[in-house]
């Protein structure tokens, strides 16, 4: 093999380290990060773009901070001029469960995958060029396999090889069971990529198995091999769990600039130069000066944490919002006081109402059993007084202001 | 659920009982017989036949005794009205071996699909009325099925149970690669028992696995479960592996007659009471009776294997052929004389030619090398004579008697 390395001018050389450096940044692992020398050296010998894929769940659009580490991987690779595959993972949404065990995978409909696909497209919008991205629905060639092409597919893989997936050796060992028809998510990625003739494809740790199915698949259908960029997972604002959807320990990138101020100032401290790496746009440069501040004292954790705050906000609103945000919450959190604007909520119901009715109808908690245990936790003020009676009937004034937590409020306005 | 068992009137109860006691002549195992007897009382009751399934492999249409004890089997059932399923597993033999790692396992054409279909079809009208034979090909509806519709599949099966196979279950613990594909085998045989409706599919223990999974299938489908019935494994020619046309210890049924009856002979003496028993059309009492004769000594060995000849003879070709093959037999082996009918075959080879290029010339053995051990071990004579050096130039002359081990002689017929 001809090693398209070899072939570089003293200019080029140059080129390829400096993308280099800047996609080894903050990476967890790239597999193998020769190839990826060797097909940055290729895309300028031959001045075509890269390919790089990212593969997307149908069913779950709202975008967070945990998605953004990858996205902003792929940013860079777009600052470079290559060029973007989004993958809709829309065949398997469309399945739902075929054991029918889960409610949870229930089959989404052609129009919701489109819905879903474009609440992502905008929400993407924040970090990459969407005019530069490629779009592509995997049922578009999944939903035309039949049973021999299936069959040709699996032949090309061994059941031991996919129960090395953690996951599946996990379940194997305790007995739990594994439907088979769940062996052929990771052929299905791996497919899409022989289909995309992908050049990379990213993803964060826990992608490491399915990834390596691309470079396997396009292997055994004779096609040049995907590279494997491995992200980290970040933390949520527990410290523990990975951030996702369903542990509601994430910051959305569509959330109020108030509401993305004070969850950024609730991450543990350990956290922050983790998120400044991975979810702010700072310069490696600027991050390591934080983080040398911070070690000799010179900056206050609290002060490194509002920096957080004000950069995200920034990022996903603008300057100014940030500058609020910070004001915002030094008024509500440091001053003790209630914020200045606070948002007003016109009261139709009852004049006596009991206070878990009055906590859901302002949208203020999801349910009566959330704002039960919020009372109990101590979590619920009404006009600074705390609340500690679930059965309590309020009785609704105009401009009561009711408090949950420590950055809800909703000031209560009465018809006149 | 009710039980078609209770509705039965007197008569009926009996013809239950008859048809049972006839199909437990002889099998390993049905499961479970409840079903069974529940099944033929529905049969009585609804006045309609059951479909009794059994799964052909179109690779290897060579029918030997191996194959008869589940043919006999399946000719009980016909007997009594019911309806035989014969099931060509074309799709699979369509498919070949989608690693292209074993050669053994090529894609066959439509057209040897069906050449060999017909090959079973007319060696199997030696023991069934195909006349009242349902013939199914599976690619009919398995190569319908989509990608979506293989997941609904795969989705009714866990990869513990695939592995509780034996054979599975073997190489994963010697580390040995399945092919994600190997898979399906169990799946499309069990699925093609939910499209048959069949009542109750046939086969050898070494199908157990393979025919269990038709009832799982045809339970995920909401289909009536078939009963499976399992035949013992016959021993082959050498009394210790399973008779097969690769270990080339069977007896064809289209075998000569002095073929068969000479390979008859050759059975091991311990063999010939299970002999009697699944491939031969005698009674249970009059096997009951050979065998209580030669436990007492009242009938010498011997004998009895002649009389297990002669009636394999009988049933694949004729009473009076099987007399001859005896007297032929007679005449060659016990009195060491060559046979009175020797086929005769005419030699246009070279005048002088060496002992492996006639040996091989006249298909008296597959291959020189063949040829070379056969003579090695002294199974090769010339006009009587025993042939030992392998470099041998035999000239040809008319009338000349070839004879390879004990039973196969040809008799040269030079041009004039």
């Amino acid at each position: 093999m001809t090693s398209f390395k070899q072939k570089l001018s003293a200019a080029q050389r140059i080129e390829v380290k400096r993308q280099m450096d800047i996609y080894r940044q903050g990476v967890q692992d790239i597999i193998p990060p020769e190839d990826l020398e060797e097909k940055i050296a290729k895309s300028l010998i031959e001045e075509r773009p890269l390919k790089i894929k990212l593969g997307l769940d149908p069913s779950a659009p709202d975008v967070h901070l945990g998605h953004t580490v990858v996205l902003n991987k792929m940013r860079q690779f777009q600052d470079n001029g290559h060029v973007i595959q989004l993958l809709i993972g829309d065949f398997t949404g469309k399945i739902g469960d075929p054991t029918g065990k889960s409610v949870a995978r229930k089959q989404l409909t052609d129009e919701e995958v489109k819905t879903n696909a474009q609440t992502y497209f905008e929400q993407f919008g924040k970090v990459l060029d969407m005019e530069k991205v490629e779009l592509h629905y995997n049922s578009k060639w999944l939903s035309k396999l039949n049973f021999e092409e299936v069959i040709h597919l699996a032949g090309q893989i061994t059941v031991a090889r996919l129960l090395e997936r953690d996951d599946f050796d996990e379940r194997i060992a305790m007995s739990k069971p594994i439907s088979l028809h769940e062996f052929f998510y990771p052929l299905m990625q791996g497919y899409d990529s022989v289909v995309l003739e992908s050049d990379i494809e990213l993803g964060g740790t826990d992608q490491h198995f399915n990834i390596l199915m691309g470079r396997h698949f396009q292997e055994r259908f004779e096609k040049e091999k995907q590279v494997a960029i491995l992200m980290p997972l970040i933390e949520g604002l527990d410290g523990v769990e990975k951030m996702s959807k369903s542990k509601n320990n994430y910051i959305g990138i569509d959330e109020s600039p108030n509401e993305m101020f004070g969850k950024a100032m609730s991450i543990p401290d350990e956290l922050m130069i983790k998120y400044f790496e991975l979810v702010t746009d700072l310069s490696p440069e600027a991050v390591e000066k934080v983080k040398t501040e911070l070690e000799s004292g010179k900056m206050h954790p609290r002060d490194a944490k509002m920096l957080l705050g004000k950069t995200i906000v920034r990022m996903y609103h603008s300057e100014e919002a940030g500058e609020k945000a910070e004001q915002h919450f030094v008024t509500v959190f440091r001053e003790g006081a209630a914020p200045e604007e606070i948002p007003e909520q016109q009261w139709e119901g009852e004049q006596q109402t009991g206070i878990l009715d009055l906590l859901t109808a302002l949208d203020l908690l999801p349910s009566k059993s959330e704002a039960r245990k919020m009372i109990q936790n101590n979590g619920v003020k009404m006009d600074g007084k705390r609340v500690t009676d679930p059965q309590l009937t309020v009785e609704i004034k105009d401009g009561m202001v009711v408090q949950v937590g420590k950055r809800k409020f909703v000031r209560v306005a009465l018809k006149h």
